[in-house]
């Protein structure tokens, strides 16, 4: 017997009717392209979306049709988030940043009958246009796309929450990327979720600058889940560097931000090579990769700056856990404070996490042993778009294809890439481990640890160097090294020094690659 | 065409499941009925819960049966809430403040099949038992209820997330009372709306002490949005004086509390009294009626609490607005906080609502015109248990039966309640604002306006005035205490001097029961 409530679908153009009811006059702010400052309310963004939605059924796009967006993080970026999904159409949102072939490939496969995109990218399309054959328009973030905005006269329609409403593929290390295909219902209990206070804390009383790109997994909600709040938010467009985010966060007042270590990195050198510091700025979200500690600590110790620490992926919406802190924790002193920081965070609620081992059995939540880390709950996938690689979950569970422990208390550290841990008598051997410790060398630039086929053991770890230029360092320097800062049997087994590393389009260590070029590699096993 | 997200069904057993796997060790401590206090943790509870499943199930509560409480605050009242839904059963929370009568029609109507009960309420259940025909088990919470938890061996089922859950009846002023049927989803998504840092801002890192009672609608969800962020809980049991509050806040380091003005007001007068301070407690949310602007100012200017006022009611499970500031208002003066403090708030998101005068035309949301507030969304009812009074709805929104005005923020103010409003010349006039400037007469105790029928303006204000023993104040200087704080046509038109006022079984102004006996009131009209 049902309960007797109003039966009123999650639809993402709520989220906007909202913002335009209750915060009608509070801002949109978007750096442009051409550098200058556009600003609007959330009354008039939600004018101009159901415009374009009215232009988009005029363009020929009915419900489940893809349209896809090659665009910064701007108020027109914004619109057609809302435009597409809204109307019941899918918005897929490509990174540019991938090499022109995989665009075209994940063009093609998701069908996408149009394509929006900032004049930045121009030539990117001209040169891509002959390859893109399901793309029936392509229009400019410019005045082409402000000629479409002529009728108003739209109704957001009705329709069931699970209907698909954005795309977002994978940029794997391995094979083509796979389409993550979430429906409306997720984006929205996703955008709940993000908002609550252990997540990203989102208020009307925020003024929030996503750095992360609206192409990397929606900007980790927050064009939803700022727009769920009524927060005030600031789009940098392509401006990344330290000098224009600086300017953007002081003249804004922006009081919180949420990007990639790389860009943080970029924006702390240059406050510091020019003596400055935030007059607003209360806190940050750092994810997509692990958090260097340095990072973390120089943000709060040197800048008065709040680090969450986050973690999730694509087939998660993408968000899965954040570091904050519990009750009982703020009383901790500061170092074990950020021992709990320098974790990727507990899960959040939505979100439902385990670790098990190469057989599937769970493992214990001690923080200690490591295993396989799988995830459930309603922003998670349950296949890829089109089905592609098969049925990808395993007893009900999405494998997440990272190795971490799990503390008593839930938070979780990541220690590895499910197909990077080294597998040696039957135990797990941590690569990213053995990466730090060889980075944290004086003379080493760059390592990867890799597991190599051993006739006892299964497999061994071998350390593969680069030397920072003009430094130099032995092999037995390196194992010595070594010494006191991990189990014995963790010592690789061998160093190959090398004068560069192969990386993917996206800019991280590609080991398949480097497993491929040491594949006729073979140990030393006399000692063994 | 679908997402392709899991189909996890939002259910409440989700909440416990949580709490305990990422939050097991966190405290949940109750003041017990003999005043001692129990400590356990959200692990333990969820056990128990689960044992308590099991022991419905072999009690024969099949899903759908409702379960009643007449029940404080309190760890087994906590676990009653989890066991009973969590199995797909109703949990029904009865308000044992109401009239021996009208719990025998609740129960009867709901046709509850388990009654369980603090001890304290053992005297009124011996009364009741012989009305409550369908009631086949009575358990008292006590070494009755702790003997049913004995086979842990629990799953909790998976089913359509529409399923009934928690039925609460409302404590209207007229005819007999009606029941709220919550679904599975509604409860979660208004516990995730419930956690936003604009609606109570839970964390992990609150101390939550639920003051208002869980059988008034659900305790405003803290049960569940406590659960879903994994705070620690704790419960007073019957202990509400000022005294027993104090020390319950003290000793658990209390950080976040909400209840009704009534019960702050017995604490403010005697931390007062004592000169006492709260070591701990942050914040406070006041709803349930309105806040007196006094109250508001005593918790932040005198002890440092910020203070929360709420809006919300049954039928809408109950949270409807809260009243945070937004970014752009921080900036005001605080005389210009505190007008906005005094208001009821704004939407959560999830919420919509407008005013419509008595034609349903809806009226600008300029902060001066006033009328019907009605709300749609998805935890608003659409209609009563047992169709109870048929439709409720007018054109798909809920009328919530209050009168108020929204201002360009979307800040609702509470002017009245709809049949309480006087209609007088086509416009409307505040019984509530009337009753107000009365009661700050210092020679005034209770002051109740009502419209009584006028031959040309149709309605006319009558101010009914109770005096403080030993005062005395005249029609005359009265009417004169109105002189330059109202408009002039909403000058009462008649005084009348009463001994007392008529009251409802929750201590509410009965204006239906005022308005019969003045029901042979003539005005003078010789001179309108």
């Amino acid at each position: 017997m049902q309960g007797l409530m109003m039966d009123m679908p999650l639809l993402i153009s709520g989220l906007i009717r909202h913002a335009d009811r209750h915060h009608g006059a509070t801002e949109i702010v978007s750096k442009t392209v051409e550098g200058g400052i556009h600003r609007y309310t959330y009354r008039e963004a939600h004018t101009r979306a159901r415009r374009l939605a009215n232009a988009l059924k005029k363009l020929g796009v009915r419900p489940y049709d893809r349209v896809a967006t090659l665009a910064w993080n701007g108020f027109r970026h914004y619109e057609i988030y809302y435009a597409v999904a809204g109307s019941g159409a899918v918005i897929h949102t490509i990174n540019p940043r991938l090499f022109p072939d995989q665009i075209a490939y994940i063009a093609n496969h998701a069908e996408d009958k149009v394509v929006f995109y900032d004049t930045t990218f121009a030539p990117l399309i001209e040169k891509l246009k002959p390859q893109l054959k399901s793309v029936q328009h392509f229009i400019p973030l410019d005045a082409s796309y402000e000629k479409l905005l002529e009728n108003d006269d739209f109704e957001w329609p009705t329709f069931d929450e699970n209907t698909a409403a954005c795309l977002c593929y994978t940029s794997g290390t391995t094979g083509n990327p796979k389409g993550a295909l979430y429906s409306h219902r997720s984006t929205m209990i996703h955008a709940y979720a993000a908002a609550l206070p252990d997540t990203l804390n989102l208020s009307a009383r925020e003024v929030v600058l996503p750095v992360v790109p609206m192409f990397h997994v929606n900007a980790w909600s927050l064009p939803y889940s700022c727009t769920l709040v009524g927060a005030k938010m600031v789009f940098p467009g392509p401006h990344l560097d330290g000098k224009s985010l600086h300017e953007l966060f002081e003249s804004e007042a922006v009081t919180m931000s949420a990007g990639v270590p790389t860009v943080w990195l970029g924006l702390l050198n240059y406050l510091k090579q020019n003596n400055l510091r935030f007059s607003t700025l209360k806190s940050t979200v750092i994810g997509g990769s692990a958090c260097p500690p340095a990072m973390i600590r120089a943000f709060q110790d040197d800048y008065g700056v709040q680090v969450l620490h986050a973690w999730g992926m694509t087939e998660m919406s993408p968000l899965g856990t954040a570091g904050t802190l519990k009750a009982k924790q703020q009383k901790l002193g500061k170092e074990e404070r950020y021992a709990i920081q320098n974790k990727q965070g507990r899960a959040i609620f939505g979100v439902d996490m385990r670790i098990v081992d190469e057989n599937g059995n769970e493992l214990p939540w001690d923080g200690k042993a490591f295993g396989n880390l799988e995830v459930r709950g309603p922003w998670v996938i349950k296949s890829y778009f089109k089905d592609e690689g098969g049925d990808p979950l395993h007893d009900g569970w999405f494998p997440t294809g990272d190795v971490c422990t799990i503390d008593p208390e839930g938070y979780i550290q990541i220690t590895d890439r499910s197909k990077d841990v080294i597998k040696s008598g039957g135990e797990w051997i941590s690569s990213i481990d053995l990466e730090n410790i060889a980075v944290a060398h004086p003379a080493v630039a760059e390592a990867a640890v890799i597991g190599v086929k051993h006739p006892k053991w299964d497999e061994r770890p071998v350390v593969v160097v680069v030397k920072k230029p003009g430094a130099e360092i032995s092999k037995a320097e390196l194992l010595e090294f070594y010494e006191g800062k991990i189990a014995k049997w963790w010592m690789p087994d061998d160093v190959i020094f090398v004068s560069d590393l192969p990386h993917t389009a996206t800019g991280k260590l590609s080991k398949l690659t480097l497993r491929q070029q040491l594949k006729d590699f073979k140990l030393d096993t006399r000692q063994n």
